[in-house]
Order: structure tokens, then C-alpha cells, then sequence
């Protein structure tokens, strides 16, 4: 591109390097906060400046948090024996905005993954491992993702904590509640049907 | 959404401002800032800051730039007697990129659109009528977009500017070069038919 001013090109090129965000997309957001007051595009800097600089991780879950225990682990009425393993920090939200779990959570910080040099001492394994030689845990729920990866650190991880006498589960896997057999891919299907539940429980 | 930290909640409210970002991809770019390295965000924010801080608009044709007087103004080899008036920097910068054009440029900064409560004083009009009252200009093009907004805005710039014995012209309509007749719209086709051009005109 054309660029007619040095300052356009810098904040285009620092937009552009965003994930998904290309060229044009850079351009419109930059002309979108040069033509908004100065105060709001100050609000906008300082925001991520302050996110930056005073962003903490929950030394306990590994959450991202504003201080050193998150507000989940801090939380009294939240069930301290029921760990549930996650990616990150979105998962979290995920799970939070079922308003279904009731206990805590231990955040990976990623997956194990071979491809991209991911080992399990990059991701927060050994803290997990010291929360259950604490005692306390009864459970521990591993919610990754059903990928490669996923299943990889989920049998990494299970080979780790079966020692503990703790019970170890995985979130279920199968056909999403609103969701057409046809659509369905043959592994999810075949799966679902393989481990299938006796109606009762289905319901329960 | 179920935020952990009221810094990350802060950062994702103000990416979600910008057009066409919705919450989830607003947290998606605030996580992926929060992994990069401390300097790549100051950088990030810092060119933000800078950018608002330090633009300028040309003082004669009005479009971005880190000077008083913009490289394209201020550049001998273009012909200062042709002015191409547009809507906004990105229409500079897309007429640049066919690198067909030597004249100089009018930033209006807008179309007239009573709709949306802009009039001709919100624009940069009166500054291009006196750029043809100082002579010296033999055309102008009105390069605006093929709109309501764009006609109304040609119409009323036609009328200010038939006096000063300069020729004005507007960018061709028509079909687009490797366009298919069949997928052309009805009103495009039946311009392009009626102001059709003789054969070595179109080919010159």
C-alpha cells in the first residue's frame, strides 16, 4: 500500500500483525480511532498498557487474574476437591458461563504438542501434580479439547495422576444436544454409539 | 462473558469498540497481545499514541500526512492544474495504487448525507473553491463513490464550480474490466449501453 503518512504505515503494520486481521482490516480500524476524540483512543492504549504491565496469574490455577489468588480460588462456597484441567483462560469463561461447575480449575496454559515444540514442562503440569500431593482432591475433570493435542496431554496427564487415588475424568464426547445425526461426523458418531448411555441416565 | 480479571475485561471492552469487532474476537486479540513480548505491545500502543498525537492534514488538499504540505502536494513532477477530489485518504491511496495518475488530490473528508446530518460545511468545499479561485486549475475529477451520497455530493460541487471556466469530469461508469455481462446489475448495464464510447475511443 500507498501509505502517505510514516505514522499510518507503523499503526497500520501493528494492527495487521493481530491474528486475522490483513491489510485493508488494519487500515479501516486505524482511520476508525484517528477520527474518534483523543480521550478514547487514550482509554484504548491504556487499557492495554495497564492489562499489560498489572496482569497476574492465580499462583493456585494459573488464571489470569488481578491479583495473586483469583477470585475462584478465593471463593469459599467454590468446591476445592473438583479440579477441572483446561487450556486457557477462555475455557474458563466457557465452563463459568454454564453456570453448571461448581468446583475449580487448574489452567494448562496450552497443550502438549510435538509439532510446535510444546512439551509438558511448558505448560503448568508440575503445579497440577503438587495440588494433588497436597491432598484434598477428589476429583479431577481433564476439559481439552478433542484434538490431537488434546488427547495427548489428557493420556499424559492421566499416566501422571493415577497414582493419586483420585478419580479421573474427561468431559463427554458425542452428538451436541440440538444436532442432526446426518450432519454428524462417522468418528463422533461411531464413538457416541460405542459408548452409549442407558436411557435412564441420560436423563437424570 | 465471565471475566477473571477486570484489566482483561477493560481491554476486551475497548477492542470490541472498533467496527466489525464483536467480544469474542475482541478477547482473542487482547489474549494474543497478552502472550507477545512486553516491547511488541508498547510498540503496539505506542505507534496508537504517536499516530493520534502527531498527524497532520495536508493544508492544501487535506489528506494524512506527517507534514504541513503532504508528499503529493509537495512533489514537482505532479500537475497541480488537475485535481482529483475524493471522499476520504483510503480513495487517495487506492488511486496511487494504480499508479495511472500525476495530478494532485482534494480530501473532502465525507459525502454530503442529510441522513446522517452532514452538510457541505462539514466538508473540506470551501477550501477547494478557493483553491480554484488562486487559477492555475484546468480539471477536475469528481472520483466519489457511485452512491446517493456520491451523486449528491457531485451534484452540489457541479454547481459550485461551473463558473470558474474549469473542466469538470467524473471517474467512467460501466461494466468492470473481466466483469460477465450476466451477473452485471440492470441499472450499471443500462448506463453503460446508453453512454456507450466508439470502438477506438475505447481502445485508446
Amino acid at each position: 500500500m500507498n501509505f502517505s503518512s510514516k505514522l499510518l504505515e507503523q499503526a497500520v503494520a501493528e494492527f495487521g500483525k493481530l491474528p486475522g486481521v490483513g491489510q485493508k482490516t488494519a487500515l479501516r480500524l486505524v482511520l476508525h480511532l484517528l477520527k474518534q476524540p483523543d480521550v478514547d483512543v487514550s482509554r484504548f492504549t491504556e487499557a492495554l498498557d495497564r492489562l499489560k504491565r498489572e496482569i497476574r496469574h492465580c499462583s493456585v490455577c494459573h488464571n489470569i487474574s488481578d491479583n495473586n489468588i483469583c477470585e475462584i480460588c478465593a471463593a469459599l462456597k467454590r468446591d476445592k476437591g473438583l479440579i477441572c484441567v483446561v487450556e486457557d483462560t477462555r475455557d474458563v469463561m466457557a465452563i463459568e458461563n454454564t453456570g453448571q461447575y461448581q468446583g475449580v480449575y487448574h489452567v494448562l496454559g496450552g497443550l502438549i504438542s510435538p509439532m510446535d515444540g510444546i512439551g509438558p514442562a511448558d505448560l503448568q503440569v508440575e503445579s497440577l501434580i503438587k495440588r494433588l500431593e497436597q491432598g484434598g482432591v477428589q476429583e479431577v475433570i481433564l476439559a481439552l479439547s478433542a484434538t490431537m493435542e488434546g488427547d495427548t496431554t489428557i493420556f499424559y496427564l492421566y499416566k501422571k495422576m493415577k497414582d493419586f487415588g483420585v478419580q479421573i475424568s474427561t468431559i463427554a464426547r458425542g452428538i451436541a444436544f440440538g444436532g442432526e445425526l446426518e450432519y454428524v461426523d462417522e468418528v463422533t458418531l461411531g464413538r457416541s454409539i460405542a459408548t452409549r448411555v442407558p436411557y435412564e441416565r441420560s436423563i437424570a
